[in-house]
Protein backbone atom coordinates (compact mmCIF):
# COMPACT_ATOMS: atom_id res chain seq x y z
CA UNK A 1 0.00 0.00 0.00
CA UNK A 2 1.21 3.25 -0.67
CA UNK A 3 -0.60 6.72 0.28
CA UNK A 4 -2.12 9.68 -1.00
CA UNK A 5 -1.38 12.00 0.57
CA UNK A 6 0.96 11.40 2.03
CA UNK A 7 0.42 11.99 5.81
CA UNK A 8 -2.79 9.44 5.41
CA UNK A 9 -1.17 6.85 6.75
CA UNK A 10 -0.75 9.09 10.19
CA UNK A 11 -4.53 9.92 9.99
CA UNK A 12 -5.45 6.14 9.54
CA UNK A 13 -3.17 4.95 12.37
CA UNK A 14 -4.39 7.68 14.64
CA UNK A 15 -7.97 6.50 14.16
CA UNK A 16 -6.85 3.09 14.24
CA UNK A 17 -5.53 3.96 17.62
CA UNK A 18 -8.53 5.59 18.85
CA UNK A 19 -11.00 2.33 17.67
CA UNK A 20 -8.05 0.49 20.07
CA UNK A 21 -8.95 3.00 23.21
CA UNK A 22 -12.59 2.69 22.43
CA UNK A 23 -12.52 -1.53 22.31
CA UNK A 24 -10.49 -0.80 25.47
CA UNK A 25 -13.25 0.74 26.97
CA UNK A 26 -16.04 -2.23 26.14
CA UNK A 27 -13.49 -4.48 27.53
CA UNK A 28 -13.76 -2.74 30.61
CA UNK A 29 -17.06 -1.95 30.84
CA UNK A 30 -17.98 -6.11 30.50
CA UNK A 31 -15.11 -6.45 33.04
CA UNK A 32 -17.53 -4.33 36.05
CA UNK A 33 -20.95 -5.42 34.73
CA UNK A 34 -21.63 -2.26 33.29
CA UNK A 35 -25.42 -1.89 31.85
CA UNK A 36 -25.97 -4.05 28.87
CA UNK A 37 -26.98 -1.04 26.30
CA UNK A 38 -24.39 1.15 27.44
CA UNK A 39 -22.03 -1.60 26.52
CA UNK A 40 -23.91 -1.87 23.11
CA UNK A 41 -23.68 1.92 22.55
CA UNK A 42 -19.90 1.84 22.88
CA UNK A 43 -19.15 -1.41 20.73
CA UNK A 44 -21.11 0.55 17.93
CA UNK A 45 -18.24 3.19 18.41
CA UNK A 46 -15.76 0.82 17.81
CA UNK A 47 -17.21 -0.48 14.54
CA UNK A 48 -18.00 3.06 13.77
CA UNK A 49 -14.26 3.97 14.12
CA UNK A 50 -13.22 1.32 12.29
CA UNK A 51 -15.65 1.10 9.31
CA UNK A 52 -14.30 4.97 9.24
CA UNK A 53 -10.94 3.60 8.73
CA UNK A 54 -11.85 1.50 6.37
CA UNK A 55 -13.23 3.81 3.74
CA UNK A 56 -10.77 5.54 4.17
CA UNK A 57 -7.75 2.50 2.99
CA UNK A 58 -10.62 2.03 0.17
CA UNK A 59 -10.64 5.30 -1.36
CA UNK A 60 -7.00 5.25 -1.19
CA UNK A 61 -6.85 1.78 -2.98
CA UNK A 62 -9.16 3.03 -5.62
CA UNK A 63 -6.85 5.84 -6.11
CA UNK A 64 -3.61 3.84 -6.39
CA UNK A 65 -3.38 0.03 -6.97
CA UNK A 66 -6.77 0.06 -8.61
CA UNK A 67 -5.88 3.02 -10.73
CA UNK A 68 -2.66 1.81 -11.37
CA UNK A 69 -4.45 -1.86 -12.12
CA UNK A 70 -6.46 -0.95 -14.90
CA UNK A 71 -3.25 1.55 -16.53
CA UNK A 72 -1.47 -2.13 -16.41
CA UNK A 73 -4.11 -4.83 -17.39
CA UNK A 74 -4.96 -5.97 -14.25
CA UNK A 75 -8.29 -4.16 -14.06
CA UNK A 76 -10.21 -7.58 -13.82
CA UNK A 77 -7.95 -9.26 -10.71
CA UNK A 78 -8.67 -5.96 -9.08
CA UNK A 79 -12.20 -5.21 -9.77
CA UNK A 80 -12.94 -8.76 -8.41
CA UNK A 81 -11.07 -8.27 -5.39
CA UNK A 82 -12.64 -4.55 -4.14
CA UNK A 83 -16.10 -6.69 -5.05
CA UNK A 84 -15.19 -9.47 -2.77
CA UNK A 85 -14.63 -6.84 0.52
CA UNK A 86 -17.56 -4.88 -0.47
CA UNK A 87 -19.94 -8.40 -0.24
CA UNK A 88 -18.53 -8.91 3.10
CA UNK A 89 -19.61 -5.44 4.20
CA UNK A 90 -23.66 -5.76 2.82
CA UNK B 1 -25.51 -6.31 33.24
CA UNK B 2 -25.98 -9.79 34.94
CA UNK B 3 -24.90 -12.55 33.17
CA UNK B 4 -26.94 -16.12 32.54
CA UNK B 5 -25.11 -18.50 32.34
CA UNK B 6 -22.31 -17.02 34.18
CA UNK B 7 -19.57 -18.10 32.34
CA UNK B 8 -21.00 -16.05 30.07
CA UNK B 9 -19.04 -13.24 31.15
CA UNK B 10 -15.89 -15.29 30.31
CA UNK B 11 -16.68 -16.26 27.10
CA UNK B 12 -17.40 -12.04 26.27
CA UNK B 13 -14.17 -11.18 27.35
CA UNK B 14 -12.12 -14.19 25.71
CA UNK B 15 -13.93 -13.15 22.38
CA UNK B 16 -13.13 -9.39 22.62
CA UNK B 17 -9.49 -9.97 23.78
CA UNK B 18 -9.49 -11.77 19.88
CA UNK B 19 -11.04 -8.47 18.35
CA UNK B 20 -8.40 -6.35 20.47
CA UNK B 21 -5.66 -9.41 19.03
CA UNK B 22 -7.51 -8.66 15.35
CA UNK B 23 -7.13 -5.04 15.52
CA UNK B 24 -3.49 -4.92 16.53
CA UNK B 25 -2.38 -6.84 13.63
CA UNK B 26 -4.48 -3.75 11.55
CA UNK B 27 -2.10 -1.48 12.79
CA UNK B 28 0.89 -3.51 12.35
CA UNK B 29 -0.37 -4.33 8.72
CA UNK B 30 -0.72 -0.63 7.67
CA UNK B 31 2.43 0.48 9.78
CA UNK B 32 4.51 -1.81 7.09
CA UNK B 33 2.32 -0.75 4.18
CA UNK B 34 0.91 -4.16 3.30
CA UNK B 35 -1.32 -4.51 0.71
CA UNK B 36 -4.73 -2.85 1.11
CA UNK B 37 -7.25 -5.34 0.22
CA UNK B 38 -5.61 -7.71 3.03
CA UNK B 39 -5.80 -5.07 5.78
CA UNK B 40 -9.42 -4.54 4.95
CA UNK B 41 -10.16 -8.38 5.17
CA UNK B 42 -8.05 -7.89 8.69
CA UNK B 43 -10.51 -5.20 9.66
CA UNK B 44 -13.25 -6.92 8.56
CA UNK B 45 -12.40 -9.65 10.63
CA UNK B 46 -12.57 -7.38 13.55
CA UNK B 47 -15.47 -6.73 12.83
CA UNK B 48 -17.40 -9.56 12.54
CA UNK B 49 -15.92 -10.78 15.90
CA UNK B 50 -17.11 -7.22 17.67
CA UNK B 51 -20.18 -8.22 16.21
CA UNK B 52 -20.61 -11.65 17.72
CA UNK B 53 -19.88 -9.69 21.04
CA UNK B 54 -22.72 -7.76 20.49
CA UNK B 55 -25.06 -10.15 20.04
CA UNK B 56 -24.22 -12.15 22.99
CA UNK B 57 -24.28 -8.90 25.03
CA UNK B 58 -27.94 -8.24 23.67
CA UNK B 59 -28.79 -11.98 23.73
CA UNK B 60 -28.16 -12.22 27.41
CA UNK B 61 -29.88 -8.65 28.23
CA UNK B 62 -32.55 -9.73 26.50
CA UNK B 63 -33.13 -12.76 28.41
CA UNK B 64 -32.84 -10.93 31.90
CA UNK B 65 -33.27 -7.03 31.92
CA UNK B 66 -35.55 -7.01 29.12
CA UNK B 67 -37.08 -9.61 31.01
CA UNK B 68 -37.41 -8.02 34.31
CA UNK B 69 -38.23 -4.93 32.99
CA UNK B 70 -41.28 -6.40 31.44
CA UNK B 71 -42.22 -8.13 34.35
CA UNK B 72 -41.67 -4.67 35.99
CA UNK B 73 -43.87 -2.56 34.10
CA UNK B 74 -40.97 -0.91 32.16
CA UNK B 75 -41.48 -1.79 28.83
CA UNK B 76 -41.77 0.60 26.90
CA UNK B 77 -38.35 1.89 28.09
CA UNK B 78 -36.38 -1.11 27.71
CA UNK B 79 -38.17 -1.39 24.10
CA UNK B 80 -36.91 1.52 23.12
CA UNK B 81 -33.26 1.28 23.94
CA UNK B 82 -33.05 -2.14 22.04
CA UNK B 83 -34.56 -0.54 18.88
CA UNK B 84 -31.69 2.34 19.06
CA UNK B 85 -29.43 -0.43 18.86
CA UNK B 86 -31.10 -1.38 16.41
CA UNK B 87 -31.54 0.98 14.09
CA UNK B 88 -27.67 2.57 14.39
CA UNK B 89 -27.15 -1.44 12.89
CA UNK B 90 -28.69 -1.45 10.13
CA UNK C 1 -49.37 -10.28 13.83
CA UNK C 2 -51.55 -7.69 16.05
CA UNK C 3 -50.83 -3.88 15.84
CA UNK C 4 -50.42 -1.70 18.34
CA UNK C 5 -51.75 1.42 17.94
CA UNK C 6 -54.50 -0.04 15.17
CA UNK C 7 -53.00 2.75 12.37
CA UNK C 8 -49.55 0.86 12.58
CA UNK C 9 -50.66 -1.58 10.14
CA UNK C 10 -51.70 1.35 7.57
CA UNK C 11 -48.72 2.84 8.12
CA UNK C 12 -46.59 -0.12 7.40
CA UNK C 13 -48.92 -1.16 4.14
CA UNK C 14 -48.43 2.88 3.02
CA UNK C 15 -44.45 2.31 3.54
CA UNK C 16 -44.24 -0.81 1.89
CA UNK C 17 -46.19 0.85 -0.90
CA UNK C 18 -43.29 3.67 -1.35
CA UNK C 19 -41.05 1.24 -1.44
CA UNK C 20 -42.72 -0.66 -4.37
CA UNK C 21 -42.64 2.33 -6.15
CA UNK C 22 -39.06 3.40 -5.31
CA UNK C 23 -38.22 -0.61 -6.89
CA UNK C 24 -40.35 0.09 -9.85
CA UNK C 25 -38.33 3.23 -10.35
CA UNK C 26 -34.77 1.32 -10.25
CA UNK C 27 -36.41 -1.33 -13.16
CA UNK C 28 -37.09 1.61 -15.23
CA UNK C 29 -33.99 2.97 -14.87
CA UNK C 30 -32.13 -0.14 -15.89
CA UNK C 31 -34.76 -0.59 -18.64
CA UNK C 32 -33.53 2.82 -19.99
CA UNK C 33 -29.83 2.13 -18.87
CA UNK C 34 -29.50 4.87 -16.55
CA UNK C 35 -26.04 6.19 -15.04
CA UNK C 36 -25.38 2.94 -12.77
CA UNK C 37 -24.50 5.27 -9.73
CA UNK C 38 -28.10 6.78 -10.14
CA UNK C 39 -29.48 3.20 -10.23
CA UNK C 40 -27.46 2.98 -7.14
CA UNK C 41 -28.44 5.25 -5.51
CA UNK C 42 -32.83 4.78 -5.99
CA UNK C 43 -32.17 1.15 -5.00
CA UNK C 44 -30.41 2.18 -1.44
CA UNK C 45 -33.90 4.57 -1.25
CA UNK C 46 -35.40 1.56 -1.92
CA UNK C 47 -33.49 -0.33 0.98
CA UNK C 48 -33.57 2.11 3.30
CA UNK C 49 -37.82 2.41 3.00
CA UNK C 50 -37.78 -1.45 3.44
CA UNK C 51 -35.21 -1.26 6.95
CA UNK C 52 -38.03 1.59 8.30
CA UNK C 53 -40.93 -0.95 8.14
CA UNK C 54 -38.76 -3.25 9.18
CA UNK C 55 -37.61 -1.39 12.77
CA UNK C 56 -41.68 -0.76 12.67
CA UNK C 57 -42.87 -4.59 12.44
CA UNK C 58 -39.95 -5.33 15.05
CA UNK C 59 -40.58 -2.82 17.36
CA UNK C 60 -44.22 -3.40 17.27
CA UNK C 61 -43.49 -7.29 18.11
CA UNK C 62 -41.40 -6.38 20.70
CA UNK C 63 -44.58 -4.45 22.44
CA UNK C 64 -46.59 -7.57 21.59
CA UNK C 65 -45.78 -10.87 20.59
CA UNK C 66 -42.37 -10.72 22.53
CA UNK C 67 -44.18 -9.20 25.71
CA UNK C 68 -47.11 -11.86 25.90
CA UNK C 69 -44.47 -14.53 25.14
CA UNK C 70 -42.39 -13.63 28.66
CA UNK C 71 -45.63 -13.44 30.37
CA UNK C 72 -46.40 -16.84 29.07
CA UNK C 73 -43.40 -18.82 29.69
CA UNK C 74 -42.18 -18.72 26.23
CA UNK C 75 -39.30 -15.96 26.69
CA UNK C 76 -36.27 -18.65 24.96
CA UNK C 77 -37.91 -19.10 21.71
CA UNK C 78 -39.13 -15.44 21.30
CA UNK C 79 -35.49 -14.44 22.10
CA UNK C 80 -34.16 -17.10 19.67
CA UNK C 81 -36.61 -15.62 17.41
CA UNK C 82 -35.19 -11.93 17.01
CA UNK C 83 -31.88 -13.30 17.91
CA UNK C 84 -31.96 -14.86 14.60
CA UNK C 85 -33.88 -11.76 12.44
CA UNK C 86 -30.76 -9.72 14.20
CA UNK C 87 -27.99 -11.66 13.24
CA UNK C 88 -29.18 -11.61 9.42
CA UNK C 89 -29.09 -7.92 9.82
CA UNK C 90 -25.62 -7.68 10.47
CA UNK D 1 -24.80 2.40 -18.44
CA UNK D 2 -23.50 0.21 -20.49
CA UNK D 3 -24.18 -3.45 -19.69
CA UNK D 4 -20.86 -6.24 -20.37
CA UNK D 5 -21.45 -8.92 -20.83
CA UNK D 6 -24.62 -8.03 -23.05
CA UNK D 7 -26.92 -10.45 -21.06
CA UNK D 8 -26.08 -9.04 -17.81
CA UNK D 9 -28.72 -6.31 -18.22
CA UNK D 10 -31.44 -9.33 -18.55
CA UNK D 11 -29.98 -10.59 -15.42
CA UNK D 12 -30.36 -7.66 -13.68
CA UNK D 13 -33.39 -7.05 -14.65
CA UNK D 14 -34.80 -10.60 -13.84
CA UNK D 15 -33.33 -10.52 -10.29
CA UNK D 16 -35.61 -7.01 -9.90
CA UNK D 17 -38.73 -8.83 -10.71
CA UNK D 18 -37.88 -11.13 -7.86
CA UNK D 19 -37.62 -8.67 -5.46
CA UNK D 20 -40.41 -7.20 -6.52
CA UNK D 21 -42.55 -10.53 -6.69
CA UNK D 22 -40.88 -11.26 -2.67
CA UNK D 23 -41.81 -7.60 -1.40
CA UNK D 24 -45.51 -7.94 -2.99
CA UNK D 25 -45.67 -11.08 -0.96
CA UNK D 26 -44.34 -8.69 1.88
CA UNK D 27 -47.01 -6.67 1.77
CA UNK D 28 -49.39 -9.79 1.32
CA UNK D 29 -48.36 -10.84 4.28
CA UNK D 30 -48.90 -7.66 6.53
CA UNK D 31 -51.99 -7.65 5.18
CA UNK D 32 -52.99 -10.67 6.52
CA UNK D 33 -51.80 -10.00 9.83
CA UNK D 34 -49.26 -13.23 9.63
CA UNK D 35 -46.95 -13.59 11.93
CA UNK D 36 -44.30 -10.72 12.57
CA UNK D 37 -41.39 -12.92 12.52
CA UNK D 38 -42.42 -14.74 9.17
CA UNK D 39 -42.70 -11.18 7.64
CA UNK D 40 -39.49 -9.97 8.70
CA UNK D 41 -37.58 -12.76 7.11
CA UNK D 42 -39.55 -12.71 3.69
CA UNK D 43 -38.54 -8.42 4.07
CA UNK D 44 -35.05 -10.11 4.32
CA UNK D 45 -34.91 -11.89 1.39
CA UNK D 46 -36.52 -8.62 -0.59
CA UNK D 47 -33.25 -6.67 0.79
CA UNK D 48 -30.97 -9.71 -0.12
CA UNK D 49 -31.73 -9.76 -3.74
CA UNK D 50 -31.64 -6.32 -4.38
CA UNK D 51 -28.44 -6.12 -2.80
CA UNK D 52 -27.22 -9.13 -5.25
CA UNK D 53 -28.70 -6.48 -8.13
CA UNK D 54 -26.82 -3.55 -6.60
CA UNK D 55 -23.59 -5.60 -6.66
CA UNK D 56 -23.77 -7.12 -10.39
CA UNK D 57 -24.64 -2.98 -10.97
CA UNK D 58 -21.22 -2.01 -9.04
CA UNK D 59 -19.28 -4.70 -10.84
CA UNK D 60 -20.73 -3.93 -13.88
CA UNK D 61 -19.70 -0.10 -13.23
CA UNK D 62 -16.32 -0.35 -11.77
CA UNK D 63 -15.67 -2.72 -15.42
CA UNK D 64 -17.02 -0.01 -18.02
CA UNK D 65 -17.59 3.19 -16.21
CA UNK D 66 -14.88 3.77 -13.98
CA UNK D 67 -12.12 2.24 -15.90
CA UNK D 68 -13.10 4.63 -18.66
CA UNK D 69 -12.81 7.51 -16.67
CA UNK D 70 -9.96 6.41 -15.00
CA UNK D 71 -8.06 6.60 -18.70
CA UNK D 72 -9.96 10.16 -19.35
CA UNK D 73 -8.57 11.98 -16.33
CA UNK D 74 -11.76 12.07 -14.44
CA UNK D 75 -10.29 9.27 -11.68
CA UNK D 76 -11.42 11.51 -8.87
CA UNK D 77 -14.73 12.74 -9.07
CA UNK D 78 -15.36 8.50 -10.13
CA UNK D 79 -13.56 7.49 -6.97
CA UNK D 80 -15.88 10.05 -5.11
CA UNK D 81 -19.04 8.26 -6.40
CA UNK D 82 -17.91 4.57 -5.56
CA UNK D 83 -17.13 5.89 -2.14
CA UNK D 84 -20.47 7.65 -1.65
CA UNK D 85 -22.40 4.45 -2.22
CA UNK D 86 -20.06 2.54 -0.47
CA UNK D 87 -20.13 4.77 2.57
CA UNK D 88 -24.38 4.81 2.58
CA UNK D 89 -24.29 0.72 2.37
CA UNK D 90 -22.05 0.53 5.74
Amino acid sequence: MSFKPKDLKERILHRLQIAQGHLKKVLAMVEKDQYCIDVLHQSQAVQHAIKETDNLILENHLKTCVSDAIGNGKKNQAISEIMQVFKKNG
